[in-house]
């Protein structure tokens, strides 16, 4: 979790959802309350969700799925809007090279949110694709800025 | 959804929530609402759904994975205990034998609650996932009536 006001990023909040033991309908019940949770105490206006890479194993990519999908479902049941970023575009956006290694978004992470230490890597990657959500928000207002359409085009 | 007295089956309803167009979050959230709905009008005790088949496509079973999830969380919001079944478990529950095809598993789902007409496919295969609920709560609850258990065994 992160807020952003103009250009300016300020660290919230970061962790992780453990789904915990049981059979699969506990475990998405913890994560969908886990999330609940998250969103209650911090009141987020946005949601950003990586879009996942697919796992060469069906098994994994269906688990995979039904996370995701209630993950999702924690926003919307929140009426928060979602939007999905690919790994390759918050890479991009984080620390300018889409191909960076989890090492690198960490210590950009660290950098960006003048964090004490670096984030543990799934938090810095929950917290990297916030960050460049706040990025394209952003650059979308500062592009346009001042500019009026011209035969579809801004100028 | 059914009815389960004893042995006897009665038809509630049936159907399909259609998630429509839209952005990933908004077909989520149509599965999500349109089964809230079903949930509060009728009121279910318990949910079953099947095990699902896992699509050779990566990205169909992403998908199928984030939809079951969504479905999984209504029940789970609602506090209702979720079971699954494979549809070779329900086709053998249901049909007798667990290769059935459509037809066969349209048939009996229509003789077993005794409806005017066969039910489409997808309404079918979900009202013989829970008639396999039900057949599997009936034989759970004969076979231990009347009985003891000893040294661990019931007898």
């Amino acid at each position: 979790m992160i807020e952003s006001a103009g250009t300016k990023l300020r660290y919230v909040a970061s962790g992780c959802v453990k789904s915990g033991a049981g059979d699969l309908a506990a475990r998405l019940k913890a994560i969908l309350e886990g999330l609940n949770e998250v969103i209650a105490a911090h009141g987020p206006a946005e949601v950003a969700v990586e879009k996942v890479f697919v796992n060469v194993n069906p098994q994994s990519t269906l688990a995979l799925g039904q996370a995701r999908g209630t993950a999702i479902c924690a926003a919307v049941i929140a009426g928060l809007p979602v939007a999905e970023y690919t790994a390759l575009q918050v890479k991009q956006s984080v620390v300018g090279n889409g191909h960076a290694n989890k090492e690198q978004v960490q210590h950009m992470v660290r950098q960006l949110l003048a964090l004490p230490g670096n984030p543990a890597p799934d938090a810095a990657d929950a917290l990297a694709c916030a960050i460049c959500h706040a990025h394209g928000k952003q650059l979308g207002s500062l592009s346009t800025r001042g500019m009026r359409m011209k035969n579809g085009r801004l100028v």
